[in-house]
């Protein structure tokens, strides 16, 4: 999917409406793919991103040894893939390969973008003290890519259990919120 | 809006889509309203659930020096409402007035409870020690509410500067996630 830089300033805009999201990450030469449901944003710019990945996850000893990873925003259209990934394990699994998703290279990070999502941020932990008591991760995101279409993005957002809302229409009101 | 109590168990499935929440404190017998879209769940049963208060907010002192918040989920017939308590800070006005909006006891908390809100979580400060560096307050929800119906709740999810996606249709995939 062919994709333009994303200014850091607005990727706020990406995760704060909640959708599900694949975090990928890179070791020894071996790529992974996590689901994720609990991230926030904690700043601005340089964005900063918390999230929960359980220690029960492969993911979690590969994010606390790396460092690095990369948030990957799908949409409807890979429902059954998030759903997949998020019901393996990168311990018995190459979820590229079982799940056809196409890991294409990362400019500041060696965990790979997954090429089907519109959206990818590159991410480096910038704070792992909370990890050992609450699983949480702060992370910065350095780099963020997007697919320039002017179409909807139907992201989803999981309501537990499989379910899952899928993004509906927009409205817009005077705010002075950023 | 009648409720009922709502499984501590089940609540991540109300905070996990991302919806835009109000955020209640109160202090020295005055209410206040916050609007919050920074907000994650941490763990699933107690619920705990992090969120990011800016030290900018009036809420952020109150919450400090009370410790105990409630969380409200508006739907998208409020979301005039939750725009403008967005826009104005509970240092210069009571936002219950100026907004119409209806404070009901709550059973744990002195916070008031949005009555006008499909569900209410009542919540402590369980953890503060990231609240100087990131802004961020770790919560457990303790007790929880709901409005009985079985209508799909129009949760609104916030893409910044007033723009807000409705929450759209559901889809159920199997999955062996909580």
């Amino acid at each position: 999917m062919a994709k333009r830089t994303f200014p850091l300033s607005k990727v706020y805009s990406l995760l704060e409406p909640g959708p599900v999201v694949m975090v990928t990450t890179a070791h020894k030469g071996r790529a992974n793919i996590m689901t994720m449901s609990w991230h926030t944003m904690m700043d601005f710019e340089p964005p900063i991103v918390g999230c929960v990945i359980s220690n029960r996850d492969y993911t979690f000893s590969i994010l606390r040894q790396t460092k690095e990873c990369v948030i990957n925003i799908p949409t409807v259209e890979l429902a059954a893939k998030v759903v997949g990934c998020g019901n393996t394990s990168g311990r018995d699994v190459d979820k590229f390969k079982v799940f056809q998703l196409t890991p294409a290279a990362a400019s500041l990070v060696k965990a790979p973008l997954i090429d089907e999502c519109y959206a990818n941020l590159e991410c480096k932990v910038v704070d792992a003290r909370m990890a050992a008591k609450y699983n949480f991760f702060i992370l910065e995101v350095q780099k963020a890519w997007i697919a320039p279409s002017t179409k909807r993005r139907r992201t989803i957002h999981h309501l537990g259990k499989g379910m899952f809302m899928v993004a509906g229409r927009m409205i817009k009101l005077p705010s002075k919120m950023k």
